[in-house]
C-alpha cells in the first residue's frame, strides 16, 4: 500500500491512502489520522489500511478523490528520528579523490551515518527556504525507510524485518558550511538544514521484484532546472543495505517506531571510456558533479543552486512507473529578510 | 509550574502537574494528555495547567496524590529533536589539555553542538541498559531546555523567548567509541546512546532569581555509587547561554515545538592551590575526572562505570531545594544476552 499525509493546517496533517498508480487517494479517517499512529500500532492498524488500499486499487473505494502531491506534507511531517547513512561508498570515494584524500579501509565495513534533525520536514512540492545562496545549496537524492520498533543489538538480517515503509528524500545540504562544521568534530548541524521527502511512503511489496534483500533496484532520477542530471541505479552499488544501516544505528540503543533511515546520496561508479573516466548515469548531488569535473578538468565548473532553482527527484521501476511520486520543489529565500541574521 | 509524565503503558505516558515542593501531583486529564500536546499549543493549554498548578500548590487540588519519581518517564518520553551543546568551554579545554591538543580560537565564539537521537529517552529512575561494560560507560550531568517554535535566523535574544521548560539530563556516553566515531567525521552516533532526563520539566519562573538571562545559577550535584563527586555551578561559567545555543541551531532551519537543547557537561575551572591545580567542585562526567588525573598525575586512575553502578543527578537552588527532582538510575546489561551482537 501507499500512504501520504495531506496538509490540513495541523502539525501532523491527515493520513491518506493512495492508489498504486498514484491516481486516486482516500482519507484514512476512522482507521488512523496520522502516520505515526499507524507506526506505533502497525500490527493492528496496517491491515485495515491495507483493506482500504485494495478497495481503492480495485476502484471500489467510495470517497476516493484525485491524488494531488502538491497537497502533501512529508509522509511523516515530523519524526522522532532521522539518521542518514552514506551507503554508496562510491560517493565517498569520489568526494575524497577530488581532494586527494584516502578512503579509510574501515569505510568499506563500517557504515558512515549521521543523526539529522527531524522536527521540521519539508513537503515534496514545498519550497526549500534557506537563509543564503552563498552557503553552497545542494540537493541529495536518496532512498529512505521508516522502521517499526527495532531492538538494540539486532543483526542486519533481523533489522530488515523492522522496515515498514520506503520513500525518497532530498537531503538538502549547505556545502560551504560542511568543512568548517566537520572540522569541529561534532558532525553536521547547520550544514544539514531541513530535509524533504517524496509524496508517498510505500510498503515493500509495492516494489515487487525490485526489493532485493535490503536494496531497491530502482532508478533514481534527478532533474535540476528541468534538465535530467541523474539516472542513478540505487540497487547494485549500495555498499551497505538498509538492514546493515539499521543494525549500525541499533548497536547501542533501541530504535523506535517511526525512525527514518536514509541511504545517503545514490551514486554509481565511473566507467573508462576512451582513456577518460565518464559517469554516464550522472549524479544525485551537485557536489559529485563538481568532483567529477575536478578529476576530469582540474577544477569544478558547475555552481551550486540559486534561489529560484528547481529540483525534481523521482524513483522508477523497470516498467517506468513512478513508485513514490516526485519531489518537485524550488529553492527560496526567507519571506521576511528581517528574520535572518 | 512543574510538569511530569507518568508511565501508563503507552509510548508518550500521561501528563501530570507536580507541586513546587515535588510532594504532590495531579493528572492533567481534561487539559492535555501528553506534554507534546502542550508544547504544540502552548498559548492555549499552558494557562490551564498553570491554574491547576496553583491549586495544587495551594492545597486545593481535589485529586492530588503523592508524587513518585519512579513512576516517571522522561518529561518528553520521545521528542522531535534533541540537540546537545557543549556550552562549558572548560569541559572542552580540560579534555583537550589532557591529550595535549589546542582549543581552536573559534570554539570561544562558535558553539559546539551535536544532533542526538530523540526517539527513545530513559526515565529518571529507569535503568540505563547498554550492550557492553567495555565501551567506557560515562554519565554527563547537564541542564536542558524545551522550546516552542523558533524561526530560522533568530537572534540569541529572540531565541530566549522560545524557551518553554527546563530540566536536567544524563547524556550517557560511551567513551571508548568516541575517538573512532569522531574520526569518521560524521559526529556521534553509537557513542551517544539513549539519554535520560529528570522527573520534572519546569517553567523558568520556578527558577526565580536563579534564571539569569539564559543561564541558570544552580548547583548540579552528581552522586556516583553513593559518593558525591560533583557540586558544579551551572551559571557563571556557561560560555554560551541557552539563547545562543538555540540561535546556533536555528541558523539554517526552523526549530519546532518540543525541541530539546542541552547545555553539555556542566564544568567548572580548576583553581591553583599550593602550586597544584585542584577542582574543588568536582566533576559532572568521569571523562573530566580522568583528564584531571592525567594533568595531576600523568595518567587516569578512575575507571568508567560498570553494570550495577548508580548515578544520581540533581540541581539545587540557593535554598537547597531540588528544582527538577533527581535522576537516580542504575547501569544494566540487556536482559537477554541473545539480543546483542
Amino acid at each position: 500500500m501507499k500512504l501520504a499525509t495531506y496538509k490540513d493546517g495541523s502539525r501532523d496533517g491527515q493520513l491518506v491512502v493512495v492508489a498504486r498508480d498514484l491516481g486516486l487517494a482516500h482519507y484514512a479517517t476512522g482507521i488512523a489520522d496520522k502516520l505515526q499512529q499507524v507506526l506505533d500500532d502497525w500490527g493492528f492498524v496496517s491491515p485495515q489500511l491495507q483493506d482500504l488500499s485494495e478497495q481503492l486499487d480495485a476502484g471500489r473505494a467510495r470517497h476516493a478523490f484525485p491524488f494531488e502531491p502538491a497537497r502533501c506534507m512529508a509522509p511523516l511531517p515530523r519524526a522522532y528520528q532521522w539518521a542518514d547513512g552514506s551507503a554508496y561508498i562510491n560517493h565517498v570515494e569520489l568526494l575524497r579523490k577530488a581532494r586527494n584524500a584516502e578512503v579509510p579501509e574501515s569505510f568499506y565495513t563500517d557504515p558512515l551515518m549521521y543523526q539529522g534533525g527531524s522536527d521540521d520536514f519539508i513537503g515534496p512540492c514545498d519550497a526549500v527556504v534557506l537563509p543564503s545562496e552563498a552557503m553552497g545549496i545542494d540537493f541529495e537524492a536518496e532512498l529512505a525507510v521508516i522502521t517499526g520498533d527495532v531492538k538494540m543489538g539486532v543483526t542486519p538480517e533481523q533489522a530488515l524485518e523492522g522496515i515498514r515503509l520506503m520513500m525518497i528524500a532530498n537531503d538538502v545540504s549547505l556545502r560551504h558550511l560542511v568543512a568548517a562544521e566537520l572540522a569541529k568534530g561534532f558532525g553536521f548541524l547547520q550544514s544539514k538544514p531541513a530535509t524533504a521527502f517524496g509524496p508517498v511512503a510505500v510498503t515493500l511489496d509495492e516494489l515487487g521484484a525490485a526489493w532485493d534483500h535490503g536494496r531497491a533496484n530502482l532508478v533514481l532520477q534527478s532533474t535540476w532546472n528541468g534538465r535530467k542530471v541523474g539516472m542513478c541505479e540505487a540497487g547494485p552499488e549500495m555498499t551497505f543495505h538498509f538492514g546493515q544501516l539499521i543494525a549500525h544505528l541499533a548497536r547501542t540503543r533501541n530504535v523506535r517506531a517511526g525512525s527514518i533511515i536514509g541511504s545517503g546520496t545514490v551514486s554509481n561508479r565511473g566507467l573508462e571510456q576512451g582513456g577518460r573516466t565518464e559517469w554516464p548515469k550522472g549524479y544525485s548531488c551537485i557536489a559529485e558533479k563538481r568532483c567529477i569535473e575536478t578529476l576530469q578538468d582540474g577544477k569544478p565548473g558547475t555552481g551550486f543552486m540559486r534561489y529560484g532553482d528547481t529540483i525534481r527527484i523521482e524513483a522508477k521501476g523497470k516498467d517506468g512507473a513512478s513508485i513514490f511520486g516526485a519531489i518537485d520543489q524550488v529553492i527560496a529565500a526567507p519571506e521576511e529578510s528581517g528574520k535572518t541574521q
